[in-house]
């Protein structure tokens, strides 16, 4: 885990001033992993090593990897898709006399990496003394373009100190790369080690071309690099190629004062349907784009795109540095994960790690989708479309397990289901509901009528049908859905999840009213007057389980019931309990992993009265153990909106803090995606109050004491608006776009552009700060932090 | 699937009269299987080919087989235990002029295999004429003893039938022989192709000897065989070996009428512990043993003792014939399971297949053990002391699961958990329960008061302990279980589920009632007036969900809300439905794969009143489908109960034809035991109407129209007994012993030896028949068939 300090507090980049870290490289290939949501590549040291685990993600570039189960049992897919690491491009590595440059020999004097979140790059400065005695500044610089989304670029400058070195940089691209092997993938050891099969590498000029192909799902991929190279005389170059590697050589020798620098320009492409030829174009294509571009061009795209997204997105937050930091860290990496993944799949761990085996959940749609829309509405559509486009499999997952609609997979790359265990996989139907929210919400915030009245309608009219066909009416007229799983993953296949009740019940009725304003189109899809019916009569009847002696909503039907986990009995150590739990205890007792009932409360605020929400926060709070990265986010909300605000800013930082911290000790897997997005959810919703129902903004704002401002940006309805809470009042602005009719507490106000309108703020109800089991109060951050 | 008329129907024995069948080789080999519960063989063909499936097996050898999750979970079994198939000892190759005698070549006419139930062997007869022409009549004969645990032979005769010929005879240990692989396996296929390390091989005159050992458990074991020639003059002999093959060569020229007769006995030796040295001399001694007894020494042992068990065991059954096959079939099969087991685990398959890896189950306690309670106690008793043996293992599971007291093993050959799926496995602690009844039922009809004290007490207690933990206590101060599984294997992971409740009940009863008989061994054990008190308090608080509406009991709560399986859906294609429907949708509707909530009505029918019996019956008949063989005996005792014995004797057939019909296309993999166990309990619970509370018996007999009498015999608290049943009265005999108290109907009578007491029956009630669901209605055997 980083220390504390290992990364500097400042508001617009993430510097390691004194590394690398030995013990963390995993976490720093993760947080500065650069990529667009097309490209990833893992934040690895120039030269290639010391190295946790390297990295270069394609979008949806997946092979297969056969599940065996203990016993066989129908349903269960055969094989898993999971993320290949590809050709690595990024390795430049710098000799002396013979010397490699390596950080673990010779004498490092200074060694600082940045991620500029604002220029988009990722920095280094470093001044190495060979063990020959030779001294060099080198100055690397690397960034994947925004702009061009096959296209990365390095800018690698070495220097001269204090005499003459004779210098050789040498660039490759790595197919095959060593990776470590997790036990469970001892059984496919082969598959995991050799994921590529070589085709073709050659080298023209300063060209240096790989071509591959995955063995089960047949991908055709291809990288190629091109090289710039500006020195003080002339240099000695050579390129060579064979099947997984191919490397450019360049060799100079440098007076003192003197600088090589070398500018490596990469270009991918891969396709499951096109052949080699194709690709092979494409390949070159894009390297040739890079390059047209320029180094200069490069940076200079990017830093406008950023520009333009800060516009729109920016939080700002006055009295916690680091979360301040963090918040940005946040929208960066949401930023990078999404714009150009253009109808891929957006994974739990983006593109900065193989974690989940490169899969995407419904935290994506939940969760990351959620912060999009208001900031990037473009990024939820093309992930929409992504879902859209799998409807297919979809459809036959739901023919397979005996329901009509559309069942999406709990986890995957490219629409089929990957999950090997079922009670926590196929039986967590919300996803599906999870979808049709992003649905809802997207159209909601855009009005884009031409998305609802195709992929939209379609979406929610087949989620629809898997909920009606998974629910059934009881003899009491109620219907209730039964043996599935809910967000909690401490429980499992239980009756009646509320949140998986409540956000069925909307999507039944969002069905239901879409099919009404589109008539046509939903005749198209087979939906007719009695199908309708039947959506609407479900969702009026659906069943919400509440516990009146407790005066609690059971999570699911007999939760309050079941007995309490020990949690006296558990140190520090016995988190996360499924480590050392078998699921067997965990599911049928009152130990709650991550928000489920308290979710509901956020997503559904609407079902619950004000009082239900604090006395279900209270009990919640006390069985709620955060082994999930999903949880303090959402805790947070709630807790902000029933006036626990300090411990919502706890909650708010540990979320915000997860992965550059390392909280749960997995980061360098990758990031915690939807904790990051949960952050902006918990500034906003939790203490900037904003919901949004029936596509009108309401807004509640309250800090904590730790806080002395908070502003956000977002867009609705077209327009581009900005809120500012401070303790004294909340103010509202239209920056560009027609006045907006919006509610603020209990008023209805109206804000135009140019007219900010401000309000002072009610305090909320005093209530006895709820506990949380031993050892897992999150950290104190009532007081500002010095800094 | 054998046609039905694949056997003779005989009464003592099992005939193939026009064999070998070669689309069925596979259920042969298990129905001819022979075995003592110590050594077991399947019934392949003498000269070893054609086959489906080889097999020898020795009780409790078994390897390890690495087991691979697809998500890895706490708790759960790194490997599993596997029977492994160790050194073929009953090949006899015959050779006529070079040509081998294999059925599928030459011609045969005529080929009888005929399983003698009175006389303890497998016989076969053939005439066979070569490709070269000449003609020869095989004899052979094979015993497993009963009387030498790790001995066996074979007598194998070839006479010359019309001219000359020049016979050899090869016998032959085989180890690592080729055997079929199940996708399962194909993980650990070098495992299974070769699971024996060859140690050492050996030849002395006519004496083989095999040594092996395998790799990851360690067990050293070894085989040997000694021959005895017969012929009408001097003959060829040659004895040599190789590391996993060592053969007996004999050659001799026959003249038309001439015989030459092998007799090969074998002998066996096996241990986890004992190094070569030791298994080597009681490899020796064991095939010395078998020697000395010689072929007529052995054949007469093996009638003695079946004489002896026939005399205690056997049940008559009037007017239907295939049935009374089918039950001495069972019997005979339960006795070679079992009577030498001798502190090695009873498998669900018993010795004759590798289906479930060979792993004992509850039913082994649940069924086979409470049959051979009543006919060879002694088997019981050895049985439950491999459980007791296991102790230290099932405690160490349930410390690992959070629990206390011991949790056994849902599947295992050495009392590790050997499952790999949870919901089906772990969750399933009614296994305890099975222990605690077979222990309390053990002893009510022994009164063995040895074993209770020691083996039995202590098992009782730690297995209510393991109750007493699994419980907990509600609000309105009901006892419940949570989030376990029952019999039912279509439904998992339930609230309350009836029968393990009830059984759980009788268990914390029972260790509370033995605590206090043996105070000083229960002090011992760590048993104080506390705890009894605990346990007797969760037994009087134990909840049994009971549905008002329907006035039925749900199998667990909230079943009978959950929505009914589409039965009118399905065709017979459809069954069984596991293979085509998911678990996620089988666990949370109305379906049933076996007696469940029957079963409960059975083992703890105190617990329910008449009419409840009647109702519930009806209800669960509409709902369980019979995709167990466990299901068919418990229905079928309810069924008499109740009044609907039409019914019930269409499922004691069932369950008795299900092996020699091959029911489920799987007696392949092996014996269905329990189902086998399942048919003495129906005609004698069922149709006997017995009951066995608190170590009383009682009777309520009742016969149905196709059967004309059922006599059957027993043991209880050291007498034989028997009783007749007709339809117009039943017949209650003490055989030998003192005088008994038991109860006809309603009324207490008394019985003593040399004065059978008869009375006459009540008639049943009569009630409509329940219905099954659309095709899975048992086949009708309401009228005698023709014979």
């Amino acid at each position: 885990m980083p220390r504390p300090d290992a990364y500097a507090v400042e508001p617009w980049v993430l510097r390691e001033p004194a590394g690398p870290r030995h013990d963390d490289l995993a976490e720093t290939e993760t947080t500065f992993a650069l990529s667009n949501g097309c490209l990833g590549i893992r934040g690895v040291l120039d030269e290639g090593e010391p190295v946790a685990q390297a990295g270069t993600y394609l979008a949806g570039l997946h092979e297969l990897r056969t599940m065996v189960y203990t016993e066989e049992r129908a349903g269960e897919p055969e094989a898993t898709q999971t993320l290949v690491n590809t050709i690595d491009g990024a390795l430049v590595r710098l000799f002396l006399d013979g010397h490699a440059l390596d950080v673990r020999e010779g004498e490092l004097t200074g060694h600082e990496r940045v991620l500029d979140m604002r220029a988009g790059t990722l920095r280094r400065e470093l001044r190495w003394r060979s063990p020959g005695g030779e001294v060099v500044d080198v100055t690397s610089e690397r960034l994947v373009s925004f702009r061009h989304r096959t296209a990365a670029a390095v800018r690698y400058a070495v220097r001269a100190v204090d005499r003459a070195v004779d210098v050789v940089l040498q660039s490759a691209l790595v197919a095959n790369e060593q990776q470590p092997l997790r036990p469970s993938h001892l059984n496919t050891k082969d598959l995991l080690r050799h994921p590529l099969e070589p085709l073709e590498h050659r080298t023209s000029g300063d060209r240096l071309t790989l071509l591959h192909r995955t063995r089960r799902t047949g991908f055709v991929l291809g990288a190629a690099a091109e090289h710039e190279i500006d020195a003080p005389r002339d240099v000695e170059v050579h390129s060579e190629s064979e099947e997984d590697a191919a490397r450019f050589t360049v060799a100079v020798r440098l007076e003192p004062g003197e600088e090589l620098v070398l500018v490596k320009y990469l270009g991918y492409a891969w396709s499951e349907h096109r052949a080699l030829p194709a690709v092979r174009d494409e390949v070159a294509a894009a390297v040739t784009t890079a390059r047209a571009a320029g180094w200069d061009g490069l940076v200079a795209d990017q830093r406008a795109i950023l520009d333009e997204f800060w516009e729109h997105a920016d939080v700002e937050v006055d009295g916690d540095p680091e979360l301040q930091q963090a918040v940005r860290f946040a929208l960066w990496h949401l930023l990078q994960a999404t714009d150009r993944a253009e109808g891929r799949a957006v994974a739990g761990k983006a593109l900065t790690g193989t974690g989940y085996e490169g899969h995407s959940f419904w935290d994506t749609e939940m969760f990351v989708l959620h912060v999009m829309t208001a900031l990037r509405p473009h990024v939820s559509r093309d992930a929409l479309r992504w879902r859209y486009a799998t409807l297919p499999k979809a459809r036959a997952r739901a023919a397979e397990l005996d329901l009509r609609g559309a069942a999406f997979p709990w986890r995957s790359i490219a629409g089929e289901e990957c999950s090997g265990y079922w009670p926590a996989g196929t039986a967590a139907f919300h996803v599906n509901a999870a979808v049709a929210e992003a649905v809802i919400r997207y159209v909601d915030t855009t009005e884009d009528e031409e998305f609802s009245r195709t992929v939209g309608l379609e979406l929610l009219v087949e989620t629809a049908r898997l909920w009606a066909s998974l629910g059934h009416t009881t003899r009491d007229g109620a219907f209730h859905i039964y043996g599935v799983t809910g967000p909690d993953e401490y429980s499992a296949i239980g009756d009646d999840n509320v949140y998986t009740n409540l956000m069925a019940q909307r999507n039944l009725r969002g069905a239901a009213h879409w099919a009404g304003r589109f008539p046509d189109e939903a005749a198209g899809l087979g939906v007719d007057d009695d199908e309708r019916r039947q959506w609407l009569a479900a969702a009026d009847a659906m069943f919400v389980p509440y516990d009146t002696d407790l005066g609690v909503h059971p999570q699911s039907a007999g939760f309050t019931d079941q007995p309490v986990w020990d949690f006296d009995g558990m140190d520090a150590d016995s988190y996360p309990l499924q480590s050392g739990f078998p699921y067997f205890q965990l599911y049928r007792k009152q130990v709650v992993k991550q928000a489920d009932l308290v979710l509901a409360m956020f997503a559904r605020g609407d079902a619950f009265t004000a009082e239900q929400k604090a006395r279900n926060v209270d009990y919640y709070e006390r069985i709620t153990v955060r082994d999930s990265s999903l949880s303090a986010c959402v805790q947070a909300v709630l807790a902000a909106e029933v006036g626990h605000l300090d411990l919502a800013h706890d909650y708010v930082a540990e979320s915000a803090l997860a992965d550059v911290r390392d909280a749960d000790h997995d980061s360098g897997d990758g990031l915690h995606l939807a904790a990051l997005a949960g952050v902006w959810i918990a500034l906003v919703a939790g203490f900037g109050g904003l919901r949004q129902v029936d596509g009108r903004l309401s807004f509640r704002p309250a800090l904590p004491d730790g806080l002395s401002r908070l502003a956000f940006r977002f867009g609705f309805h077209g327009r581009r608006m900005r809120v500012t809470v401070r303790h004294d009042g909340a103010t509202y602005e239209v920056l560009d776009g027609e006045p907006l009719a919006i509610r603020h507490e209990d008023e209805e106000i109206e804000v135009a552009a140019g007219a900010p309108v401000r309000r002072p703020l009610t305090p909320r109800p005093s209530r006895p700060a709820p506990t949380q089991p031993k050892t897992r109060r999150p950290q104190r951050r009532s007081r500002p932090p010095s800094t």
